[in-house]
């Protein structure tokens, strides 16, 4: 009995890693259809969440076997609520980055007015983020999980800085302000995404410790 | 058979109704909120969508056993194919609302700049959408979809205009920048939700007329 639960959690394990590459795939795809202007691709990323969808109901279905065959108590409980409250915002991440692809769309016959740097940093640290946020729940890994809620520090910072180097573009009226906004939505896209990705963190230290994370 | 079939069809058009009441009712809160400063209104918003996706769970599970035990074709297929394609955009409606109100959470104590005027008209807009869209799929009324699809107009309208004042109001230095930014994010929410409740109203097309709905 014992021995088959312990092989479920496994499972649940590979799913939820599955479910986090699919998430940075998509964080991933979103960031290049951006700086590349590539139509194709956000409109790929815009369409197509069902492989998340699909993903998130497999790992619901599996987390509700296991609490009714399995009736798990204490910490093997906590570990598949805590599953179940992961990938929701997991799924929420894959709506952000359709998000993003549906600017990117409308802007693509725009020429940016320069050079994408610190969004595509946001991207790269909410990338991090979300996988080793994963690799915490697999390895019950709690220093790791408070590493990656603290993380989330960096994206509000750079989407602090975006902003504000946008709102003093829309000031000077040197750059286009429609395209400014846009990118301040972008941003904060982004910024939402980071605030998932510490979210799924807080799951992850609640899981293994059995207490919510307070800030010190 | 069939009347059990008719039967279980009219218990989708139910709970679609609950469903629209529930996403109706929380943007209502939304804006009020908003408007209101309700931070613990606004509290409540944020975190509780779980009645959405518990509706959206059962509505799932009710169209996959229809589609499993009867074997629908043609039109009643494309019914509830329809119906599980409008969920998911509802769902999306009740994540926006969150959105808004963690945003109205952080502007708590901050005096607003002016009246909000055109935001609680994009709220009303969207929740009108929202409501006539299932109806028009409850009454299988064609015409009803089509007008509601072309209604997004008006919200589109009202986002430029809100959006376009926020731009002048960054520009004058007169206000905070900061909470014109962070109108112009909820503004742009509302937009959003105009998007998805255009998406059901497409979806009601389809399911009546057996075509995508083509712009004129």
């Amino acid at each position: 009995m014992r021995s088959k639960f312990d092989q479920e959690l496994e499972r649940l394990n590979e799913e939820l890693i599955e479910m986090g590459n699919l998430i940075e795939s998509r964080i991933e795809a979103a960031v290049s259809a951006l700086v590349n202007q590539d139509v194709e691709l956000a409109t790929r990323v815009a369409n197509g969440d069902k492989e998340v969808n699909d993903k998130e109901r497999d790992i619901e279905d599996l987390c509700l076997k296991l609490i009714l065959q399995q009736q798990p108590v204490a910490r093997d409980l906590r570990l598949i609520s805590s599953a179940l409250k992961m990938i929701t915002d997991m799924e929420r991440i894959g709506d952000q980055a359709a998000d993003i692809s549906e600017l990117t769309i409308r802007m693509a016959n725009e020429k940016y007015f320069k050079e994408l740097i610190d969004i595509p940093q946001m991207a790269e640290a909410t990338i991090y983020m979300v996988r080793e946020s994963i690799n915490a729940f697999v390895n019950r890994d709690v220093d790791k999980a408070v590493e990656i809620i603290y993380y989330d520090d960096k994206v509000d910072k750079l989407f602090d800085m975006v902003k504000n180097e946008l709102i003093e573009y829309i000031r000077d009226q040197k750059y286009s302000s429609e395209q400014s906004v846009d990118f301040i939505l972008i941003a904060k896209y982004f910024e939402r995404i980071g605030d998932h990705a510490q979210n799924i963190a807080e799951w992850v230290y609640y899981a293994i410790t059995g207490e919510h994370f307070s800030w010190s």
